[in-house]
């Protein structure tokens, strides 16, 4: 196969880019907050003091966030001995476009003004981009080591536009809460991913099986990336929630409800193996399910200890999903899952859509207080009359939607990607820098020996990276 | 010995999961600016700003204390040529039951709601949790390597149930101040650590002297655990003092004294090898002593300068630590200490502590302004009549209660870690994941091959990780 | 050559943590918002709410500049294959120096109060001196592994120096804008190391070639380096302009102009490759050359598609300069530049320089209003009759200061650093951690196999780490 990209890349990157320049200099500028011009629209509305400004609500969270879209989902898939590079690079590279390309795309759907054309962006802007990154992050987490990043950028191209459009069928239409994306994002992505890898499934997969693992080091830059992640979540599912008690409540909750998950992930774990040995498939993944599935009600009353049972039960499911679900997903349906994103993502994404749901139809005035209610569910404008069991159906509408544009926009997607000019690897060349990467240490390093005294004489065990063994003896004198 | 754990490690998860949630559920309640009633009761107090949420206050710090005590902790543990799963992966699994079981006792202790019977949470309460769990995972340090994930648990269970008494015993009953924990954390997890490491003493350690290194990686893993503790400290001395002026001089004082540290150990470092080479494990370790001596005395006006000279007398404390006192403890005392925690947390944790009563004792009016003096001595209510002189009696006091409780309780502890049923690993499988952990990459890559010309042969030195050394010669043909 | 700096190292350390002990006591104090008096002067100036402490605006941004400065630069320079201990250590010994140094010049020259002879600090001037020692990180770059830890401490010293005096001549005397320092902080640090590199110029470094190149790990652990800058640098850029807009603008211009340079470095690196494969050395370091470039012109009004252009063409020229220029100027100037600084900061700082020139002069009423082009130019007091033209004079001025101060500056302290009293490293070890630090690990380690079965014989090709290639045949009798 034709790996080389060195026409295609660089003009996908270049005409991109430009067409980004050019679009933002139609459509983008900055929004009241972030002009110049706020020192008289403030003094205009009696706003005393800049502390006010929208920023410093929303800055420290969106760096955090920022480093979950970069290091966190970067480093996660550095756990491949042999895919270090294109992890963290093609992440960056996919991510860079993907945040430009969703100012566009969600200010169109979202904020323009119809007065002046144009799209006012400002901190949660940004946020928000970055959100819509994640989607297509996450999609990249099952095909990672078997696409192009031609095809990586194509997919983010077409993931942030199904994205900007479930988003809004869900959020402006269905007038649905996902303050963190259980649905939007990680159900979304998903099955998007999923569903792309399903349309490039590959039956000779296993002639790279050797390139298909970790090594010692590989799982500990891997640690950094869940890490990360883990800490940063309750700045993930707080971030755009609404000021004061939201975002304060949704923090809580991502908290306990991450730091259960952990315990069971481990439990699950443990109890998999002959020995009760742990492994580190499940700890770099399995333990961030819970903040997946609080995306949909961090931000509501589900209390501390609801906090806490879905953690729970998102650590079990995750990680039997990698011990069982996973190799039925690659038998029967044909669907290779590098990383495992159906049970990182899209389970417990779905187990946060009906969480979601159902604590929205069972929220009342009691707990919430009467414009808690209000508050939480903006229940204002078109919406003032809704109820909550009407607001729980929506909500449950909402996934709906997020599942059907995951699946049918992947296979679309999936199909396009599956034209032979994106220069993707071979079967047996999956997983492997050396295809898209200048790699400098030659890969023969990676021999391993084991080396066993036999009389005078000492056998070798040569493993070369093509699992070509060979086992020799050599006669040797003691000095 | 037998360490199997696929009974232990799972029941013990579950069951103390299970009885988190419980707990949680009939007595942990969002406070009041996390509570979707605060639209209500924030109208009620006259706030007109949701930017007076807590929330905002504390949240950044909060963020920084998180990365220390996942990211900083786990990966300065990663040290060890191969433990580095069980460094960060272990330090994951305690801090996270770890964090729950904070919130419940140390709401016990500090603000159990007479009237309701509940404790109401909210972001300071999270920061106390991080807090009282970095106590345990200090003494993980002492231990790392040497017991079982299950012993680690009953540990931290422990741990945190001594801390949030001799913390109430401290902060409450004594009215000592110790906003970034010298003594509450640092000097009662270092003597908590050592005294159960001292009841554990493994008198054959030696046999897995092999694995107790590093290797050129794994040190360079542990400098992200150092660099973020050390960049974050001043987050973590400022992360609950008053607001204001409070947290502005901790951080202060804690960022310099932290720059001084660096130079002394340095210097130090250099001075005890022959030509001057530095060692990694003062690097690693001793630059961060300065910010545990000022986990006392950082929000005190102790003047700039003053906070160089804490760090200053740290750095060359903690790393004459390493290079003389370590050695002596194991040998004398019988105390393995695998992080050298007695120099970077015990020993500073002291100095702290004294930094903090003479501080404490010499403040004044003219330097602290009269309601100066109150705000950061908090001498309001029944110790509205305390003068500076008595409150540094009651600070030295206070170190005296965090060195009991740690020394007693680790011994306790101790004895209930010796019983045979933990799993913990024997003498020569001490350091090494490949007991706990599923390790895909075979240890024998690990042989170190010095190779020497010696006429037409070739002398393999092959060092095996079972520090077999064999020595062969090669007849070999040149092509 | 001896590199014993057993001596030397210590005596730099003590001395001068001493001197800076003693003059901070003289001359360093905390500022009005940092004393505990601040409960009274806050109520003087009739602030109500704690929040108005600039800790609070200043903070968050504080600590990711922190961040950058210690595991950005840090660990953007692990990249060699065996120096990463001097990269990531060396770093933290000279910026935990320099912070200190910086506080003290900064502060004369910029903040000392006539009337006490006193300086007062406060959270801005800690990220002022995190800016300031950013200069000398950056020349640390050009020299990496080629000196001695004595001679970084020296050039930090007199870098520390210059920096103050030419940052008083750009933006005091000048009355240049330059928030983020693409000429104060990039183009200084810039030529000051190429200049110090120039003088130090080696013409057998060719002898340490075996080590001046990247293995698989190193090239990893600096992709986190690379992530942290490329993720905070908005902070970088924002954390001490003018509070709300001008701080909520730099962000979303800086958010954008690197989201656009890593496009073009993407493209450009695939376009220098016969197959399109991808340099781990321009994703490292030319996707943050938009970054620098906008460190003057970020809190101006340049359009969010004005972000992207810069950043397009920084990318584009960065790689470029990787590929043609560094070679040149090794071959042609003489200049050795170990980490490519003059792609990554002296030329972007020079570009930023330009267009924070070109887009002052353009600055208009009607795009700032006009009391947002007074505050955003500062045009008050003495400068308040200064027009946007002369503006931009002034600003084309001051890149001239820096890149004289850096040139001039350099020139002189390479030719101290040139004396033989430093300990600096012979040619054949340049880029070696084994001269300045305990590396436990055997070098041997590093002996790369390539293993061809060739009937019943095997051929090794031994290279080892001194680039002795061996080849011999081994008999074999399979089992």
């Amino acid at each position: 196969m034709n790996t080389n990209i060195r026409l295609t890349l660089p003009v996908v990157c270049f005409v991109w880019q430009i067409a980004m320049i050019i679009l933002f200099g139609v459509f983008i500028r900055y929004d009241e907050e972030s002009d110049a011009h706020w020192v008289e629209t403030k003094a205009h509305d009696n706003i005393t003091s800049d502390i006010e400004n929208d920023f410093y609500f929303r800055y420290p969270s969106f760096q955090d966030v920022h480093v979950m879209i970069f290091v966190g989902f970067g480093f996660l898939m550095t756990f491949l001995k042999r895919y270090s590079f294109g992890a963290v690079g093609f992440n960056f590279l996919i991510a860079s476009f993907g945040l430009q390309w969703a100012l566009l795309m969600q200010g169109w759907f979202h904020s323009l003004d119809p007065q002046t054309g144009k799209i006012f962006i400002g901190i949660e802007s940004l946020i928000n981009a970055d959100f819509c990154v994640a989607g297509c992050l996450i999609a990249y987490g099952a095909v990672l080591g078997k696409v192009s990043p031609v095809q990586l950028l194509v997919m983010t191209l077409f993931g942030v536009t199904l994205f900007a459009v479930e988003e809004y069928i869900i959020l402006n239409l269905l007038h649905a809460r996902d303050a963190g994306g259980s649905m939007v994002i990680h159900t979304f992505g998903g099955y998007y991913g999923l569903s792309i890898s399903r349309v490039l499934y590959r039956p000779n997969l296993h002639q790279s099986k050797r390139m298909q693992g970790s090594v010692y080091h590989s799982d500990t830059f891997a640690m950094i990336g869940t890490l990360f992640l883990w800490m940063f979540w309750p700045s993930f599912n707080s971030a755009i929630t609404d000021h004061g008690d939201g975002q304060h409540r949704a923090v809580i909750n991502t908290y306990l409800g991450l730091a259960s998950t952990v315990l069971t992930t481990v439990a699950i774990s443990s109890l998999s193996q002959k020995t009760g040995k742990l492994d580190m498939v499940h700890i770099q993944n399995s333990t961030l399910a819970g903040g997946v599935a609080l995306g949909t009600a961090a931000e509501f009353m589900i209390s501390p200890y609801g906090a806490l049972i879905v953690g729970f039960f998102c650590g079990i499911i995750s990680t039997m999903g990698y011990i069982f679900i996973s190799p039925f997903l690659e038998k029967t349906l044909k669907i290779q899952d590098t990383c495992g994103i159906h049970n990182l993502h899209a389970m417990p994404g779905v187990i946060g859509g009906i969480v979601g749901a159902i604590t929205a139809a069972a929220a009342s005035e009691s707990v919430y207080g009467k414009q808690g209610l209000i508050n939480t569910f903006d229940f204002t404008g078109d919406f003032k009359d809704r109820t909550v069991l009407t607001q729980g159906g929506y909500q449950a509408a909402g996934m709906c939607v997020s599942i059907v544009f995951g699946v049918v926009g992947g296979a679309i997607v999936g199909s396009i990607l599956k034209l032979p000019i994106w220069g993707d690897p071979a079967d047996q060349n999956c997983f492997d820098d050396e295809v898209y990467w200048e790699v400098r240490e030659p890969a023969t390093h990676h021999l391993l020996f084991t080396i066993q005294p036999l009389g005078c004489a000492i056998v070798f065990n040569l493993v070369s990276r093509d699992e070509l063994q060979t086992s020799f003896e050599i006669y040797i004198e003691f000095l």
